[in-house]
């Protein structure tokens, strides 16, 4: 291969011409500017110069091969005209603070280990993943949520064992505790989702692995123990083939057990803090467009290029069979926040094996419901649904009894994502152990002080909801053309269930 | 005209004489300081010296020659007299920080133009415009009762497109979004009420424009767009003669679509952060009257002097046939809110076609309810309101999903005032286009995730409102004289449309 | 009369021996130590010098002769001798920066004279003035629960007249909001509680005069206007003879219309502010006593010390009777804050006339109700007693709308007590107008905009109390041995007055 | 006994052969490291050294001869050798700030006690008694709940006089505040758990002896009065044989009436101020143990070695009657938390006297409701349990008017821990007299202000407690394999007692 000067990749740093040096190599990504999802002026800005640092974390091996014909690999830079050294791949990583080492174990909930990534995280890294969509009213009433409930401990019940362990599609979990999809997450750490696996499997906790993953799905579950359980999840792309090819490859991977389809962010929501952290965009020709292909003034973060190609016209009647004929893994779906959803998803159980419900980590919709307020609405109005699928739920979870209260109101499971990525960036694999360790510990905790042994036990009736309650929707049904209106209005009770 | 030298104007600076100087030239007011609205003392303050910089931005042009003879007009200040160079008056604008030049597509939201207007505009502006009754509370209340309704985002509905017209009085409006009647835009930004024209034009927005805006309605719609909507607000005054003549003007304006009939501010609120800006009156004797003729102790604001000559006497009866006869175009009213008077008006239809539920921007009884509580009262008790006019609400409004919510309670369109004359601080047109640009990609985000396409489909069932529902009047109902009470008091309820 | 040396003074500083200089003369106090309601420290530490500015703002003109005979007034003292001149009562008064001269006009509302006042006032007496019971959650719920209260504005009202005027007893009162009987009036100011008759005639309000005055009620009415409105507040003193010799001297007072019994502090709140100001007793001998008589360590304020003498066995069956027999002025009841006492009450309307709804300003018990929650009790479960007996009611007024409010819910009149002393405390008689001022403006623009012309036709379709209702209690009646229980539990409602 | 150089025990530092030095003598503690509840490895630190500061005030006397057989004294140290003279043991306490001297009676209330007490305790102490479980949600709910309670007080009641007294198991108590259980009281001041017995002595204040006491019960209750009431708390260890001979030494202390069996903690609650408190574990190998036996990363502080060896497998059938074998004293529960608890308590009235609603002062479950909840549970589900058995809470109480409501709602008495030892932290036994001289008077205060004379005449009628009705749990009962269901679930209500 051709060596190439520093000085001569710095001729090429305009639209014309744009050359980039990547992982010691110089490539001419001119004509593919104008496709980039994140917009062309990321890149100018980075023209003509070693971009590996900003590539890196966001993009999972083999981005480039997929993206480029190999002719536009131009060959090697030449180390000895680089105005320093090229730092290698594995070097780079979050860029702060990086000298406080703080012992993972004394970090003694999930807030002081966000505090602790947040000292060692890049500003780009902990905006991505700490945002939100507008004020973060839904992000916050996530967590505060769960504190509006209250548990009822009783008294004088053996608890001298407590078992975690959970099902979820016939599949025994040591802990009712996974990692949901969040993206990037070797913006936190090298180890990225590879490395949250590894500390899944020590716990038997499940986890799913974001469609956006930094990594590969083979890289991530390459190590995979042979109980370990994997899903993936899936955003459907506009360009049907790319997901279709995507399948492909998944069908093939035996880690992984579902496809879990994401429906809560058919559009982006605005994250501001992500927006905020990106560089100003002074080319206005270049902007970065929405889902829509319009223009958007002031830029958008990482958030808002992920979108890219993200289809938004999926639906009950068209998606799921394409689905269907791509995979043979079961399908769940993620993002569900009314029990009218929940009901319909119910009415397909030969072809959605769960739901998750969630509003995207407070992501999408502003305002939208936490997934506590959407168990309550299924128990008021449609609690059949909790015996036709498995439903599991995530959003704002900090402690063992946020935990348990989602057990108790009928999850099978619940999920966390910043609480992984902070563990991740507080201290790698051991970060994210040492998280699930906590949550472990806790809800065991919880459970023995409220008397119960088994997951299954939970119920209604450990909990006092009736703060939330009050709280919870009571309009009109929203099923226009979905037919079975006449038996859902009803509305009927299966005492059993209902609190 | 004559040359007068600045130490001649020197001589005449007390209530026996007084003159000053205005756009570089010489005006004798002694007869006018008893009748000034905004009371004698802040002219004599003035007196003897170039008053440009404080007169410009709050009258319209026209003003001295409606309330002098020409003969007052002495003639023109001899430029080589002056301490300092004679201003001319495009120069005249906001006083604070001018350097702080902020890229405008930089702003995310409102409250970050807010803060940027804030730098930039003058100590009295931003006074005027921030300002409400007494402890903000009504202020507060019209945001935060928005943040207490939920959203109930549907998944599996394609929301690849999203239509975010809405028809007022049988016209098209591409956006839901309009500008309110707020006064003294020129406080602002030279550009006025004619840049607000200008960025609505772009927008496809409607603005009603202030009766006591600060060019005058011709100059405001001079470059309308063949499809622009506007409308003029009207405060009757007690000098009905002046509202006539004002009238007759409008109607000759074709632009100009309807009169809009404020009612909210019979008699001014009591705003401090304005009354605090304005310089304390020394002459007692000069003191500011209030609406009924009173003197008041400790001055008051704009807010107080604008208010000057209103007619707080207005009534169903009287006033509505009399307007009427004084204009063709059709009538709306400003500033309901109670149910009460939705179904009075409704009762009127044939005189009024629309209503804006409003408390004046929590500007005129501190502790009125937000427009959003009017709504709900409406649905629980006269829903057929919505079927014989139709309605419109403002005050509170930040993000989109506080539009949407709005409008899923049955209002035809959203009304901004404080963030349009903080937008045009902020940057002048581009900072109004920017104010409706993020209010309307929010909006149209919040839409998608929702899963509605048209406006006209949002309804009840795509919002959870019983944080607020707990809150809303059920007392007696006051319709003492109204003769329908019997019908009323029936409450009767559509079901398609009552929550 | 002799001529004492400063030096012969000193020698007497014992409880053996306790002389005091007060007002130029020298007292022998020895055998009134024990008998002193505040205790005997606090004169023990003032032994041998000149009390007179400690004394003089807390005792009414009268007092040391009251209390000792003649023969202890010991003679002049020689100022020649004194280490600094004896200051003249007349200059003596409130300590703390009294540099500070705010233009009294220049004060807005009702927190800004607060804080005037605060600068203003010496420590003794903001913390007499400021201090509740506890930890002021009822002092803080007073203002709290009317800004829970939303106004319900109407339109197309004609508002031009406004009239304020009110009637109590049967006599008219310009305005509808009196002077709460607060003590210690010359702790703010010289003036005292003459000053605040000063203002009230002034603005024809309505005032009641403190037991616990710092001036004789002969001095505070001595100027009344013919139409001005007193009350005379009664503690009963243990020693029955004093209080009839009182009411002796009241029944002479053409200018007291009324007898207000004070029932809602029959023993002493704990009022932390207060008596952290009192300086440490270190002779724990000398402790202050409690209403039962028992030593109190720790101290107590001047609240403590005032309810020296109180008598705590008060009762309907016993009390009126020989209230009555000792005067022929109308009898009003303050304190009442439950509605089976309001009930009672209005049983006994041939002996009580008027009832004032109050928790002491939240100073007697923490967490008692404020008044607005006993009307809406009233309201809910025996509204007749709007009917049979005049309702006021006092604490926690702040706003105009805070007035408008209460007479809403059926109060004739609404009471300020800290606002009067800190208005006399920020200016004097023109401090407590400008207190008159504010309040009566705020006052008229609330009725104007809710459309009210006169205080009668206020009434519960103005107000918006839903979020108060849900708190009103709705528990079991406490009505044991009063006899009227069976007409009572059929809690009868009155459509016209109910809520 | 020998003579130990300092020199010789210094090399016994390490897990093989580790000494310490304790109250002036040398033990051999290696065969112990591995049985100590608190770890190892907090003993290892202290290894070769002179231990006797840590060791003494959270061991009663006694401790070391109960665990080591006498051949591991190995005999005197040389007081010449030591680096400085080993302290004698009645100098070690408290380590800070101990010259601010504070006069105990300066201090007006429980939160001033509590401040004056953090000021001198040791950082270890203050964070044991402070912490509480999670995220101190309970711990600051049983504050609040009371405060959300208002009171209602009546007028014209004779309140001359007011009995504080109550019974308790057919014992009069002078005041119903009495002290709850709570461990380690020599951490706090030397004069430790007899120091509290001192100050409930003078008052006439029962006292629950903490199975955690930091000295033996015969030292506590050694100068009891002839009418003191002393209970004694059990942890029943899992070495039942401990606990027989532990209840043997207590069936022959007269002065204790009763045994208080504690439920609401089988296993440990995460109370991270405690657990930060400690020393980091360098030691993993060391680490501490749950109750379960497992290793805790991140230790644990001295709550959780205090729980090591008690029993998590109580049950109603087999415990009872155990413990009814070892004891002829009254038996009462402590920790009830649920209403169905109550009611299954109550159906053991033959074996249970009386039950404690407490949540551990909010240091088990985090999110357990406080006690006043619980008592309105039972009041609303089966309020025959107040006639079947006594009812006593804990927890939160800071003021005289939370014991009032809580008489109110039914309990006998009102306990304070921290409260206790905050002020014998503040002043040994003078600072745990204050607190219940502070508590008696605001009681006596509230009382006679609410017009009622004896404690059983306190009711709800006395409190208005609809803001915290509204969060009573309604969801379904569980009392599953408990037989009485059908009775239960009649609720059937008893209307003298239900509000």
């Amino acid at each position: 291969m051709t060596t190439i000067s520093y000085a001569e990749v710095q001729k090429h740093k305009t639209k014309d011409s744009c050359w980039v040096i990547l992982y010691g190599e110089v490539w001419d990504v001119t004509d593919f500017l104008e496709e980039h999802p994140g917009g062309s002026s990321i890149i100018l800005k980075l023209a003509g110069q070693d971009a590996t640092t900003e590539y890196d974390p966001v993009h999972p091996p083999g981005t480039l091969e997929e993206n480029l014909p190999g002719s536009k690999r131009l060959g090697q830079i030449d180390p000895t005209t680089l105005p320093e050294p090229v730092k290698p791949a594995k070097e780079i990583g979050p860029e702060a603070d990086q000298d406080i080492e703080i012992p993972i174990e004394n970090l003694l909930n999930l807030d002081e280990i966000e505090e602790a990534a947040t000292k060692k995280l890049s500003k780009k890294g902990w905006a991505y993943y700490y945002s939100a969509a507008d004020d973060l009213h839904s992000k916050h009433l996530n967590n505060t949520a769960y504190r509006q409930i209250l548990l009822r401990p009783r008294v004088f019940v053996d608890c001298s064992r407590c078992d975690l362990s959970t099902t979820f599609l016939g599949r025994k979990l040591d802990l009712p505790i996974y990692v949901s999809p969040a993206a990037m997450a070797r913006l936190a750490h090298p180890d990225g989702e590879w490395g949250i696996a590894q500390a899944c499997k020590k716990y038997g906790a499940m986890q799913i692995i974001s469609n956006n993953a930094s990594m590969t799905p083979e890289q991530i579950v390459k190590d995979a123990g042979p109980d370990q359980t994997f899903g993936w999840q899936l955003y459907v792309q506009t360009e049907r083939k790319k997901s279709e090819a995507m399948l492909a490859r998944i069908n093939k991977l035996d880690a992984i057990k579902f496809i879990c389809l994401t429906l809560d962010a058919p559009v982006p929501g605005k994250r501001e803090h992500d927006e905020r952290s990106k560089n100003i965009v002074e080319d206005t020709d270049a902007a970065i467009k929405d889902a829509g292909g319009s223009k958007l003034k002031g830029g958008g973060g990482i958030g808002q290029s992920l979108f890219f190609g993200t289809d938004p016209t999926l639906t009950w009647k068209e998606t799921l069979p394409w689905l269907k004929k791509h995979t043979s893994k079961p399908i769940i779906l993620k993002g569900l926040q009314a029990h009218e959803d929940a009901f319909i998803a119910a009415q397909h159980s030969d072809q959605v094996k769960a739901i998750i419900l969630s509003n995207h980590g407070g992501r999408a919709a502003d305002t939208a419901p936490p997934a506590v307020h959407t168990l309550l609405e299924i128990r008021k109005y449609c609690p059949e649904v909790f015996n036709n699928i498995e439903v599991i739920v995530d959003g704002g979870i900090k402690r063992g009894t946020d935990v348990v209260k989602a057990l108790a109101l009928g999850a099978k499971a619940v999920g966390v994502g910043r609480a992984a990525l902070f563990g991740l960036g507080a201290g790698g694999i051991e970060g994210v152990e040492r998280v699930l360790e906590i949550l472990k510990a806790e809800t065991a905790t919880a459970m023995r002080l409220l008397g119960v042994e088994f997951v299954k036990d939970l119920g209604p009736r450990h909990i006092n909801t009736r703060a939330l309650e009050r709280d919870i929707y009571d309009g009109p049904a929203g099923l226009e053309g979905f037919g079975n209106v006449g038996l859902w209005l009803s509305r009927s009770y299966n005492p059993d269930l209902v609190s």
